[in-house]
């Protein structure tokens, strides 16, 4: 029987109905309310009637974004959309719909998509970065979902890659997603470029914008993009120093600069990691694209229903 | 019934007969020759008759250094203990003393110890950082020794906390282990330490050395240990935002120097890490010092021989 997926982004909730094979054979999104629960909750009802169509659906799977208590399933602090904090959206949601309902965290569910549907197929022990806006992970470890002790472990976007770096969101600085996110490769940018190269770059700065400035050739620009990839690569070299896994996918946005930012990070991790475990480790783009949400959360909500 | 723990090191052998509660009852130890597996498995041999006395004994474990592979139980790279490289450390003593042998990483028989008879005890998710002259570690995920998936994994010894950093025996710079082991620590003095503030510690210069002289108030050796503490802290933050741990449990000949470098790792780890998970966390000490190699590959023996 098919699932729906949902993702919940902090402007968008994207929606669709997955076969076992994660072929998204309808989809549909609603703006994301990010201050009234209720409202959200209802849009998310509303999404799986829509997505249905009252044809019979296997199980409900759900992508939240924040940290998730594994003990309550509630979300503990939802930064991008505030109102789901304290919320166990699979119960709430559970309450109204007629399928099973099962939530994990956004990050988690493209990794469980890449996993079973996408870069990572093949794999029991893999590694998904979300590089967007932020830096979101989710890691496999023996073919299972990995959440820790509590349910809040996989923040690699949070691993430290130098330590006097830029302030990350978090509170430290530093951190992956302080400098190899969208934002951070903006902050980057606005660190490094000198008087004479902010020109070329269009305001307001993006990390696409960049990127497009790299591709025309100007230097600064791709420098910077070497930089975030360097920092990628080292924050890869210790996943792989500690995880040993058997793929690192890179998945979001910024993997749309290719090798700009790959080959950096894939030199800088084969220089830092061991031998042995990074050549049992390839790092890869992700496939699915901004489906990965969908189709994990579908996906994952078929695998624990059964 | 008793097991016997055996635990390889790069001059010595230590090896101890265990009770169920990992009490030591008999203990031994022999010089580790490096360069002759012949003899050196004669050692191991000649330490389980000698260990058991003819008695029944339940399993021997083995604590090996160097990285193994899961696949092959050989012991693919060891630069303390050279011989071993090649060697299945279980099949070749296995074939020469009557109980089953087991063998793991010796930074794993270390964790693992802990986890059942030291600091870790009713702990699940739990990592064991052992700062000697190298920084070994073991990870415990779910009450399981984590491997990887080729059995390399669990090397946060090598994580990188200082990208420029000094450089690292294991070819990258920053690691952990290049700036908070004994080794770390000495070198980062040599780094650190101006013209005027070298005579205060004596030559040749030791982690133990400068230690003595920070706690008779040397204030740019107590420098070094808090820098070293703050490099620990933050490699600490990195795990308990990917792995949402327990425990941390700090072993190792570099922890005598106690809160000169527990109290700055434990600050920088709370400013750096989520607060939930930095919440969820200990730590804290290890509980067995240089027994832990022996005990824990003894008790791991116990729990696979069930």
């Amino acid at each position: 029987m098919h699932t729906i997926g949902l993702d919940i982004g902090g402007t968008t909730i994207k929606g669709g109905l997955v076969d076992r094979n994660g072929r998204v054979l309808r989809s549909a999104a609603r703006p994301t309310d990010a201050s009234d629960i209720g409202k959200l909750v209802g849009t998310l009802e509303n999404l799986v009637g829509h997505l249905s169509r009252n044809d019979p659906v296997g199980a409900v799977g759900v992508g939240v974004p924040g940290l998730r208590s594994s003990d309550t399933g509630e979300t503990v602090v939802s930064p991008n959309v505030a109102c789901l904090a304290g919320v166990n959206v699979e119960a709430v949601l559970g309450d109204r719909v007629a399928p099973p309902v099962v939530s994990r965290n956004d990050a988690d569910m493209s990794a469980w998509g890449e996993l079973c549907a996408g870069a990572g197929i093949g794999t029991r022990y893999m590694v998904c970065l979300t590089l967007g806006t932020g830096v979101g992970s989710g890691i496999i470890l023996g073919g299972r979902l990995y959440n820790g002790s509590r349910g809040y472990a996989s923040e690699a976007g949070h691993l430290v890659v130098d330590p006097e770096g830029l302030p990350c969101s978090c509170g430290s600085r530093g951190c992956l997603e302080a400098v190899a996110s969208a934002t951070g490769i903006v902050a980057l940018a606005r660190a490094w470029l000198g008087p004479g190269e902010r020109e070329a770059v269009p305001e307001p700065w993006t990390a696409a914008g960049l990127y497009e400035a790299a591709r025309a050739g100007h230097k600064a620009s791709r420098t910077v993009f070497e930089q975030a990839g360097r920092y990628l690569g080292i924050a890869c070299a210790s996943l792989i120093n500690v995880l040993n896994p058997e793929a690192i996918v890179l998945a979001g946005g910024v993997m749309e600069a290719g090798d700009l930012i790959l080959a950096p990070a894939v030199r800088e991790a084969r220089l830092r990691a061991f031998d042995a475990s990074f050549g049992a480790c390839r790092i890869v783009r992700a496939k699915l694209g901004t489906d990965a949400g969908v189709v994990g959360a579908a996906l994952f909500a078929a695998h624990v229903a059964g």
